[in-house]
């Protein structure tokens, strides 16, 4: 079943599109979970988290930087994360912007994407300055593994604008790689998609209008800004196509809750994100 | 001592500018390297090729997918790669064309970056898609650590062109990116730099002419066509400023020659690209 039906249905059971970002902070981590080594700990939280939110949500989203900074230890805590997020039936979209001219990207894609790959992952991230021939071969790897590619158009920091926004041939960049992802989001039924910020309501209106056949990775939901509708114009119609993520904001909830356990802040978090979401849609579609 | 200082004097003390790119593609390893499993296998060939290339050049550059494409396992022969190739006095750059919004990246950059990091490199390739705020935490972690960058300008790809070389404001991009990263070579005193593909020969002169402060980083000579002749207009006079990376020509050149040892055809290889660059240079300057 190729990754836009996946999580198309992935969405469509939960009746939500939330992802939840796994981005284990060190820092940021309840003190009760700071035993043993850093990898360890972020380990140990991740699966906490994963257990509290894979009977709410479709899927997650960690980000390689915050398991790759501990070294070898924290890729194989990294590996064990995605192998038990998948085990509890989430769609697991491995955050690495990877981007590499063409031979290295299909190591890349090898490595990280489909169910017998080292890592296993359901989708990638991917960047795509260096153009369309060191995506092509991510977006090959994925079709054989019934895998997903998304691929930065408009990323939700602040200073996205430097090159993104630089106006070429009357269209912004982004646009130029919008009409590239999505030339090859219509050639894979939907498994490639666009990253498109959370913070650019009007960008997202706009991509969403060109680009009807494109998934959407919609980080920065929450703490970087986005709310319900900053984000609600990314969904089609029919209220699929877009996922939207929040990291911080759901898994380190409990710095701004008073409960008891950490837990309950977490679950918390992610049934309001859920709530939110579904009352942007129905003002939208009421 | 700055990256910058510690690269110079590499350089200086090898008398030559060469980089030995570690892509230790398994399909492509002698027969007799090929017992253990595979990352096993690519980390006993990458410290033979250590072993015979650090008497001659100034560094290598290891290329993440090559080892992340085999999980946890490529992770942790990459982690030893590195430190072996450190305890041999080369300057090592990871090749991992990281990039993210400010504090994933800065977990990035603190997780690669310095002796006593996980990783341990002495410098790392960025992406620029996401904007000078996706770079400035790499700058800043660098600096702290006496580490470098080298931010993607224009890469050695066929297909570099397609966001590369558009015109904004009457200038490629690539020409926005590198007049950003002059800025930043500047304010370092040369340890952030510039990753120009040696297959531009054009562009690499015109980038000199427009980076006199930044370090180039040269992919692509070799295999990818780049030659010595097209590289040469990345030196400054003094001859400093630029390494030039082979990777497969010099690592799996005994697939093309008739040594009797696969290590001889790597010496030999190396050797060579020696004598070329110091040829081409001979030429500028006679």
């Amino acid at each position: 079943m190729s990754f836009s039906h996946r999580l198309t249905e992935a969405v469509k059971s939960k009746g939500n599109a939330v992802l939840v970002g796994l981005d284990p902070r060190y820092e940021s981590l309840p003190d009760t979970i700071k035993t043993g080594n850093a990898a360890e700990s972020c380990e140990r939280f991740c699966r906490e988290i994963i257990d509290i939110v894979s009977p709410l949500v479709p899927g997650v989203k960690p980000q390689a930087a915050f398991f790759e900074q501990y070294g070898p230890a924290g890729m194989i805590a990294l590996e064990r994360i995605i192998r038990y997020a998948k085990s509890k039936g989430l769609i697991v979209i491995f955050d690495g912007k990877r981007n590499d001219i063409a031979s290295t990207a299909e190591a890349y894609a090898a490595g990280i994407l489909g169910e017998k790959s080292a890592w296993g992952a359901d989708a990638l991230t991917v960047s795509p300055y260096l153009g369309s021939d060191s995506i092509d071969p991510f977006v090959k790897v994925a079709l054989e593994r019934d895998a997903g590619i998304f691929v930065l158009v408009k990323t939700s920091n602040p200073g996205s604008g430097m090159l993104q926004d630089l106006s070429a041939g009357g269209q912004p960049i982004y646009r130029h790689v919008a009409d590239y992802v999505e030339r090859l989001a219509e050639q894979t039924d939907g498994s490639v998609g666009a990253v498109v910020g959370a913070v650019w309501a009007k960008q997202i209106s706009e991509l969403r209008s060109v680009m009807p056949a494109a998934w959407f990775l919609v980080p920065g939901y929450g703490s970087q800004g986005g709310t319900a509708n900053d984000v609600r114009s990314a969904f089609r119609p029919d209220a699929l196509g877009a996922v939207i993520n929040n990291s911080r904001g759901i898994i380190f909830a409990y710095q701004k809750t008073e409960c008891s356990r950490w837990q309950d802040a977490v679950e918390a978090a992610a049934k309001k994100m859920i709530e939110e979401l579904a009352a942007a849609e129905h003002t939208r579609t009421g």
